[in-house]
């Protein structure tokens, strides 16, 4: 029955890519077209073979039943809604990193039901074609956010890409969402930028600093290599959210800072033990 | 001519393990003695092989030509000054995260010669003897320091330990090598003592928080499983340098939430395009 099955990817980077390449490898995808505005990221996808071919949004939107929108989420919550206005039976999948404002922009759109979205938590600190990977999703975890405003089977069809993902799926509101990721990515991301200026700043004076640096610092420092494209919108998106918690988590190494210069050794000692309780999250 | 060679490891943990476990490997040394305060240790290392025999300091000093100090920094600059009293051709090799203060404690010391200050830049966030790991220290940077201090003799036979650990070798005054530490080594698990306590503290009242905790969370965050009776006395003995950097790192975060409490995107984009030149430093 299902003659032809086109995906649409809008926007191919490490997300984008690396879907694309899962979807060829299942084959469950019958043509997969590229839309992309960087003229560079447009020639690596087609040499790298992520996308059989790349078009302009208004071919994409036309030739293809799903549509996944990999771009920023500046440019998705910009896209969004034009996207929509075009779509009948296609379902439109938004895999990015912030949902509040996002689903704001489409609330009241009269195909919402088309809109899923997605936010698939993976990743690395690379970007652009490149940086795709095969299997990057697998075992790993798919947030459907207000799922339950979407159709039933535009739902089905974008629960089936997260199963060629071969993912897990968690469901929750935007709200929720939005909080979460602040505290469990965005922070992990500021906290490396600002780990990674204050070294680099030393390092002026200090030429030999990077001599000793290990895999510890190598491990808390690797986010510093995102893409300040994608994460100044992210930032942006999830403005409330990342200042509250950028605020506790300043707060906390004031605590810190105020036990070692006080040398409270004993309350030091409690709150590295205090912890050490983050054992029974991560292996 | 060299009939035998004991090694005397002090403090049989991660560290004294590992080099223990290698020095048997390369049949460096003809037996090994551990020396360890805390019984649950001693017979986990005569259990998993680490050591031939367990024996109290005194018979250590007495029965080994090599005396390697892998306790926490504070126990080390307690027990150097007392192992060098009884020290005659042997060497003593402090393998601790600090420096300025041991050496401090050692300075005068009629056997200074017999002493060699090094650290292994080399680790995991686990601690005791069943973290001890084969290859933990191959290819990684053995520092050491004021290194013109120690009888040649005693500098050699210590830098074969160091080859037998396939280590490439670095040199630095207590100076240098304290402030390098704190730069790209201990405010590392500064920051991650900090963000495992944030989001702990947030799941109290959203307990789902860690459902999305991905690898990028996993990776500032890891640290976190450090051992606070060895991180609290390193703080404790570098805590100029810590204040220093930690001062310096809240300020950066500081930039972040100004810019983004401004809604100042301009800033905030260069600020992580900045921090992404810690590509030159890391892969």
């Amino acid at each position: 029955m299902q003659k032809e099955l086109n995906v649409a990817v809008i926007g191919i980077g490490l997300i984008g890519g690396s879907i694309a390449m899962r979807l060829r490898e299942t084959e469950f995808a019958t043509r997969i077209f590229g839309v992309d505005k960087n003229e560079n990221n447009q020639k690596k996808a087609l040499q790298l073979g992520l996308v059989d071919e790349i078009v302009d949004l208004e071919t994409a939107i036309e030739k293809c039943k799903i549509i996944l929108l990999t771009v920023p989420v500046d440019a998705i919550m910009q896209l969004a809604p034009t996207i929509l206005d075009k779509v009948n039976e296609q379902v439109v999948i938004d895999m990015g990193s912030t949902k509040i404002n996002i689903l704001h922009s489409i609330e009241n759109h009269p195909n919402r039901g088309r809109y899923i979205a997605a936010h698939p938590m993976a990743g690395t600190e690379y970007s652009g074609p490149e940086a795709a990977i095969p299997n990057l999703f697998k075992g790993k975890v798919m947030v459907y956010v207000e799922a339950f405003k979407t159709d039933e089977d535009a739902f089905d069809l974008a629960d089936s890409v997260t199963e060629q993902l071969e993912m897990r799926s968690v469901f929750m509101t935007a709200e929720e969402h939005d909080m979460h990721t602040a505290y469990v990515s965005h922070i992990s991301h500021i906290t490396s930028f600002a780990l990674a200026l204050t070294v680099l700043e030393k390092e002026k004076s200090q030429g030999r600093i990077f001599e000793l640096a290990g895999s510890g610092f190598e491990s808390t420092v690797r986010l510093a290599k995102s893409s300040p494209d994608m994460w100044t919108p992210i930032l942006k998106q999830n403005r409330e959210n990342v200042l509250e918690v950028l605020e506790e988590h300043i707060k906390q190494l004031q605590d810190v800072y105020r036990n070692l210069k006080d040398e409270d050794y004993d309350s030091l000692h409690k709150l590295i033990k205090r912890s050490n309780k983050i054992k029974r999250i991560i292996r």
